[in-house]
């Protein structure tokens, strides 16, 4: 395996010159843009060539009946699938008589850039025609990170060599056709094939202005797409504007002497309801196109600007002495801001609004990976997630109802909050998503101290989320037991007393006991009594925890370590994931790990264990851990820095960073892996920088990775903005922003002020060994730039 | 919940008025006849009113694809299901101009009796038109058990109160609608709806006689129906044949007399290959038809009623003072003949040929169940049912290579070897299956001494399920275990050590063993060497077997007794089977006992536990085990034998023989359960004849069930017939053919002679007390007649 390439040696862009079109689908996905309503995947202007045009709106689904072989009590009977919708990002250029194609004519220049600044994309082309002719091409767009219902489109052509006629043509497209779908229909990560599914219910122009409005066939959501455009016309040019069932396009034609520029500037808005009639969604649409031609691209494209500026203020983290891993860090952080910054009550999926993998579901990791990254950088973002989880209550209670139990089960995957998994034994069963919801709920809670959100979401979400753990658990007379679920490793499912499960189970019942008591007339409303708080208060304190005396390490669930060890010798390179070729029966019934589980809980819930066990266990479960999950080299990354592997720790982080641009799952063609790239700032604040926040109690142990001279981040806990700074010898904390704060340096408590005060970096422990599965430890990374 | 009704006081019919329509489902599978080749639903003559009609050919399927709400390597793709075939049974008579009709004009007397002796459906109706004409038909059908692709058809109208004018139609149908098919589709025990599968390719007839030959579209198996008849025409009457793609009709037109009969005798013949064409298949049935015709409807019935007569003298069970009961233990025995008889190298499917259930699949259950009762009473129908699985090794070696395993993997279910599960945790998981069958291979050999078969096949199943095994289990210093499997018990998923499967497997792999030292021939051919062999040996020796020395009882797998328990308490009666009424998960992690597990390895290998543990367990898994599987209570009711419960055992014994003559499970209109009905053999000759063959040894423990005066059975070991009869205080053993025999009685050895020779019964242990789960009791059985 060669080197991945690089992106460009920028550490605010992410640039390609896309000489191998075969890797579209990944830069795509890697050039999207969203504001965590509307995303837009990085097609070129003119559509094609192209691996998913993807325009997608957070929530906009269809639904599909859930087929099964054999069915059973309680399967889910539909699922959901994300849309593409009507793509508006279309611009196409006829130069003469060829049509602008990267695949004809000859291609002098081109690159594209993702400016994590400005959030915008820019592209610069020098193209021939096939009949000779030469013409620049620049455009760039963005997705209003300030105007949620907004993009902007920029785009220029100017003729360098001779005098040409051009038409342009602005559309929008709904029902586009799939070029390239998922391969065989045999990879359970991708999305689901869904027809053309949209339904026209309305398509209208005037002047330079169209908008179509479409409804789903099943699910009844109805979508408005609109666009407008301004236009700087030669003298020798004329435009026209029509409106069909499926097509809107806006046409400009000009006869553009040499040097002279063509520029158009298209704004595009989109509204969308599953109650909203199509006059009301048109309405809506045409005033969010009114607004921002009044404003201008420019005024558009500061305010983006300045958004930004805030928020890398208070996110960034900045590596001395690597480039390519600088670039990736940000460009996570990024993502990450792109998909949760105005979801406003929706989820944050899997693959943000980046591609369809998924089927456009959020799971578990938006809570576990990207939650903790905007509570503090972004607090406002995640209280919009986790309030969107609560508007989902009613039907994860009903879900409880329907599974036999108490509280609320919340789904495995989703988009409106019904449960849409397929696969039971590791969907309905790993109700950890449960406990990590609540951990996320007690975070915010603790790093915010948002007295709002805990009263009004976050106590009843604890509750209920407990209420769950006391009905699924029992007391076997020594042990408060959770039987029959599957913890995060998805090589093994359906197991007894998951250590992850059951510790998460804990904070969770805990987190409750304490919500109730700040918030006793919540409490009081939920009906929750002494009896209840005393039975979670019990089954918490007897929460088993299954230890293996005689190898020394705790079993990821019951009886694991007993198990026979995979044949990781005899596996060849290409039978990974090994998901792809092997059956489940084989793979759960063996000591093989696809990603964290026990090592996760031993980041997660570190205050469970003792430093010398975390050692005894990473080393164990390294050398069974495959990571066939993006999910898995983050706690990696952060265990391996807690225990002393501190190169381990800086490769994993490298791989979790880069996992998108250099694509190490191979199907960054499906959307970017948004938990992934959250695992860039996790692995720099809770990994080097030994960031842990047990109890709300926010505590460091810094170290500084291997090959980097400095390491910076900034975090946001309860409203100060605090700076730390890792060197070889020396952390320094400041704060930037809010009163003194009280938190630890390698166990010693610190009172950080607004005066840099350094503290002295402790020797590292000298762990034991470690060693992975044959094949598959990870790439070794070099620092550099 | 009323008595369920009688079917007739006769301990050699079952006779139904039929009064209740609504029934017909279920009576149509229990009037059902077949040879194990060809099997014809006891649908009424003229079609209608009707459940299912019901037309089947052993191992002739249509495929269909297999969804997966989630797809996974190694999940099947396509499922198998059992056509309705060309429908031969239809004489329909026209009564003036009104059809005659139980649901129109008047039903003034109506029976219909199978005779289990002359192996024949007999029918007799008295009824009046809507005009007022009163007739009286009379009918008898069977399938031919002696030319297996026969059968035939006597049908006599007789006008009693005027002269009528008569028209009758005789049929060959395809693709007749379904007119009730399952209820909501959640039922995962119904069989799939397939809609109108057959394509037809030839459709020819000649004076009485008509063939028509279908294809299926997607399995691409071909069937020829034929149909022939003999008519005494009166000298007012006229007939003519026709044929057309889906329909062929013989219709005789008659002006009748009153008091003068219309005799109508109709042969059918059946013929189906995926390699023959068409021409060939209608050649095949044509040349049947002929023979059949010449030898005349007497002499086929009087061959019937002589094949019966041998089966029953090797076969049958009297009871003396349960008339109910004798009659459903011989309809049960009826039923096994019928399926087993002349299935030659076909499968045994759980529903025998009698429904559409379970798509027509066979499972373990015919080995384990239905082959003991075939080896003992009619061995060569235990035989080819066993050169089936032979012929489907390819198949199962595939499989083996495809789940990563050595050896051969046989399917859950399947019609022709191919696995057809479409959930693997009670499908690929139940890996038992290949023990089940190494079972019923060592047991026939031991029980025939037929060397031919050893060498040819048994030999090679016992080798290639031991390598399974091998591969399967391993090693964890201390035991050899199995992991992650499914165990009979389908309340119980996906386990570690589950004690059926070790125990089953740890026979299996010592009868490889011993086999290979029987046929050196054979395992040489098969590579088997003395390392292998040293293996499973080690294997076998170290098998894993759980014990809670706590409560002093065997887990039924690993971790089983520390599970919560299941809330009996609370559940209602109307949330059984709990199947339909809770989720996997939530059932699979409870103390909650589909079927017997744990209590079948008391009885299959009864030789590795003390009468103790025996006893302690039965209480254990009495309490926990609700039946919501038709295979539950045979094994109960020997094990309950066995421990001293005899009122309890009775029980179970009247509960598996009237499964479908009561509709216990409410689903015998899907066919009969085989198994079950087998049970009632079993538990006479098991349970009360205390009867076990443990390392091919043949050992008595007879215990009269109470209520009755006298119990007597026969079977056959190893070429001699032995006759036990049971009173209170005595049993009688003699040899009816054949040389002597040693076996045991009650632990003794004895020697049995022609010479009849009684020995004492000891008095029953008194075993500690034992309750089933609240309402899951079984009905307490009355012996009447």
């Amino acid at each position: 395996m060669s080197e991945p390439p690089w992106w460009g040696h920028d550490p605010w862009s992410i640039r390609t010159d896309e000489r191998e079109l075969d890797r579209l689908g990944a830069t795509e996905s890697i050039l999207a843009l969203a504001n965590g309503h509307i995303g837009l995947r990085g097609t070129l202007d003119e559509g094609e060539p192209r691996h998913d045009p993807g325009t997608y709106l957070n929530g906009f689904f269809e639904e599909r009946p859930l087929p099964h072989a054999e069915v059973a009590y309680g399967y889910p009977e539909s699922g959901q699938t994300v849309v593409n919708v009507t793509d508006g990002k279309l611009i196409r250029a006829i130069i003469g008589d060829a049509p602008l194609d990267l695949r004809h004519g000859r291609v002098l220049e081109h690159e594209r850039a993702l400016d994590l600044r400005r959030g915008a994309l820019r592209r610069r082309t020098v193209w021939r025609s096939p009949g000779g002719a030469t013409v620049e091409l620049r455009s760039e767009r963005f997705v209003s990170l300030t105007r949620r219902t907004v993009a902007a489109i920029h785009y220029e052509l100017t003729p360098l060599d001779r005098d040409v006629y051009v038409a342009l043509q602005s559309d929008l497209l709904a029902n586009e056709p799939v070029l390239s779908g998922p391969s065989a229909g045999i990879d359970p990560r991708d999305g689901a094939a869904l027809g053309p599914v949209l339904r026209s219910e309305l398509a209208v122009h005037r002047d330079r202005r169209a908008v179509l409005v479409h409804r789903t066939a099943a699910s009844g959501q109805r979508v408005a797409a609109g666009m407008d455009h301004v236009v700087d016309l030669p003298d020798a040019a004329d435009c026209s504007i029509e409106a069909g069932d499926d097509l809107a396009r806006f046409t400009v034609a000009a006869r553009l002497p040499t040097g002279t520029s063509l520029r158009l500037v298209k704004f595009l808005a989109y509204g969308w309801s599953s109650r909203r009639s199509a006059p009301a969604l048109r309405d809506q649409v045409e005033g969010a196109l009114a607004t921002a031609a009044l404003a201008g691209y420019d005024e558009l494209a500061a305010e983006q600007a300045a958004f930004l500026a805030r928020f890398w203020a208070r996110a960034d983290v900045e590596l001395e002495g690597d480039l390519q891993l600088q670039q990736a860090v940000r460009f996570g952080l990024f993502h990450v801001l792109q998909a949760g910054a105005r979801n406003e009550q929706r989820p944050i999926p899997a693959k943000g609004l980046t591609g369809p993998g998924y089927d456009g579901h959020a799971f578990w990791d938006t809570e576990t990976y990207v939650l903790p990254v905007l509570t503090y950088t972004a607090p406002e973002a995640a209280r919009d997630a986790l309030r969107w989880r609560h508007s989902t209550l009613e039907q994860a209670r009903r879900r409880a109802i329907e599974l036999g139990q108490r509280g609320a089960a919340f789904p495995w995957r989703t988009i409106d909050g019904r449960e849409c998994s397929g696969y039971w034994p590791a969907g309905t069963a790993s109700f950890h998503v449960g406990a990590d919801i609540a951990d996320a709920v007690a975070r915010h809670v603790a790093a915010t101290g948002d007295d709002e959100f805990d009263a009004g979401c976050g106590t009843e979400l604890l509750v209920e989320t407990a209420r769950l753990w006391a009905s699924l658990g029992h007391h076997d007379g020594r042990t408060f037991r959770i039987d029959g679920v599957t913890g995060p490793d998805e090589y093994t499912a359906v197991v007894d007393d998951n250590i992850y499960t059951n510790l998460m189970a804990q904070r969770n019942l805990r987190e409750a006991v304490a919500a109730c008591a700040r918030r006793p007339a919540t409490a009081e409303r939920l009906g929750v009594d002494t009896a209840e708080l005393t039975a979670w208060g019990a089954a918490a304190d007897a929460m088993a925890m299954p230890y293996d005396s005689q190898l020394g390490v705790h079993p990821q669930s019951e009886g694991f370590t007993q198990h026979a060890e995979w044949d990781f010798e005899g596996t060849p390179a290409s039978h990974y994931p090994l998901l792809l070729h092997a059956p489940y029966f084989e793979i759960y019934r063996k000591q093989v790990v696809k990603q964290a589980d026990l090592v996760l809980a031993l980041y997660l819930r570190g205050d469970a264990f003792t430093p010398d066990a975390k050692a005894r266990n990473f080393v164990y479960y390294e050398a069974r851990t495959v990571r066939d999950s993006s999910l898995s080299a983050c706690p990696q990354a952060i265990i391996a820095a807690e225990v002393g592997h501190l190169e381990l720790a800086r490769d994993y982080w490298a791989e979790t960073a880069l996992t998108d641009l250099s694509d190490v799952h191979g199907n960054a063609a499906g959307g970017v892996h948004l938990a992934a790239l959250a695992g860039g700032w996790l692995v720099a604040v809770a990994g080097f920088g030994g960031m842990r926040d047990h109890g709300g109690r926010l505590t460091f142990a810094p170290r500084l990775a291997p090959g980097l001279s400095r390491l910076r981040f900034h975090l946001t806990h309860r409203s100060r903005l605090l700076r730390v700074t890792i060197e070889a010898r020396w952390a320094t904390y400041e704060l930037l922003d809010g009163d003194e704060l009280v938190c630890a340096h390698h166990g010693e408590p610190i009172t950080v002020t607004g005066e840099p005060a350094r503290w002295p970096i402790p020797a590292a422990p000298v762990p034991p060994p470690v060693r992975q599965p044959a094949g598959r430890a990870p790439r070794r990374h070099r620092p550099a730039g």
